[in-house]
């Protein structure tokens, strides 16, 4: 951040405002501070039958390695639309939301995934434009060392693991782990 | 936003980048786009023997109006990093995080709630800066009709209900309802 947002000038330093304990940015001409704050990431794994839908991601980063299909939540959206949006985005899919499986924090990048497990409606699918291909896995066949993001491991793991056990729970983690 | 943060013009209009779906603040000088994306809202509802513990607002919106220690989550933390901090800051307590049991989205104002039940450490707590005061409730005592938020009764509603069954889970919500 180089120039304020409200008044133009080039006068944004970091400091701590009064009442507050961490350092942020703000004006010194107009003394508006501008808050950063971290981003939620938020997926839904689709399961069909004994098998899992995963893309293969057209963009970077991670270009042409498997993922979970999760994205940024948008304004105006709740979590599980943003999840609905983002696998019909890169899967050209439908699920029914089931249950939340995954809140992964990547605080270093200032990311919090949650993602959901659902199912994929009518086994149908497609290919995204954020994808190079769609595929349903079982989980002899995921390919665990082409996964984009430790985010999609460790929900993919968690998934199969309750699933030979018929639970349905809630994961938490983070990386670096703590 | 009136001026773009990184090169201070005057030219920041609502448009649809090439590729995106959706309108971001993108300056016409430098052609850099300003995503804005929800905050997470984080925090924990510490409980001790059969009383849970809340603070009554010191601090705009909701001023003396009773609250789960909650607040914006920060760059760099987890999110259970950051509701231990909340619980610090308003209630001057520790706790021990035991599950996550509030996902509620607040999509008008693009805020994800997110809060765990813990354990109250010793029974202790004091008054934080942004607190009027902080007290020990039972069921039968909390100020329903002083709640500052609509997810801070979610959250107890659903605690006291499943504290009946013995169950230990997460609830998900939405303001308004879909």
């Amino acid at each position: 951040m180089k120039f304020c947002s409200n008044c133009g000038a080039a006068s944004i330093a970091l400091s701590v405002p009064e009442g507050d304990n961490r350092e942020r940015f703000v004006c010194g001409n107009c003394s508006v501070i501008h808050y950063q704050n971290p981003n939620i990431v938020a997926g839904c794994l689709p399961v069909w039958e004994d098998k899992v839908l995963l893309c293969r991601r057209a963009i970077e980063p991670r270009y042409g390695f498997w993922n979970i299909p999760s994205g940024y939540l948008e304004n105006g959206e709740s979590v599980e639309d943003g999840a609905l949006r983002e696998v019909w985005e890169e899967a050209a899919a439908k699920v029914n939301i089931d249950y939340l499986i995954t809140l992964y924090n990547l605080p270093k990048i200032n990311q919090v995934y949650l993602q959901f497990v659902g199912e994929l409606v009518g086994g149908k699918f497609g290919v995204g434009e954020e994808s190079l291909e769609c595929a349903l896995f079982t989980e002899a066949t995921i390919p665990w060392e082409e996964m984009a993001f430790t985010s999609s491991a460790f929900t993919l793991r968690h998934y199969f693991e309750d699933r030979r056990s018929g639970r349905r729970r809630l994961h938490r983690g983070c990386y670096p782990e703590v």
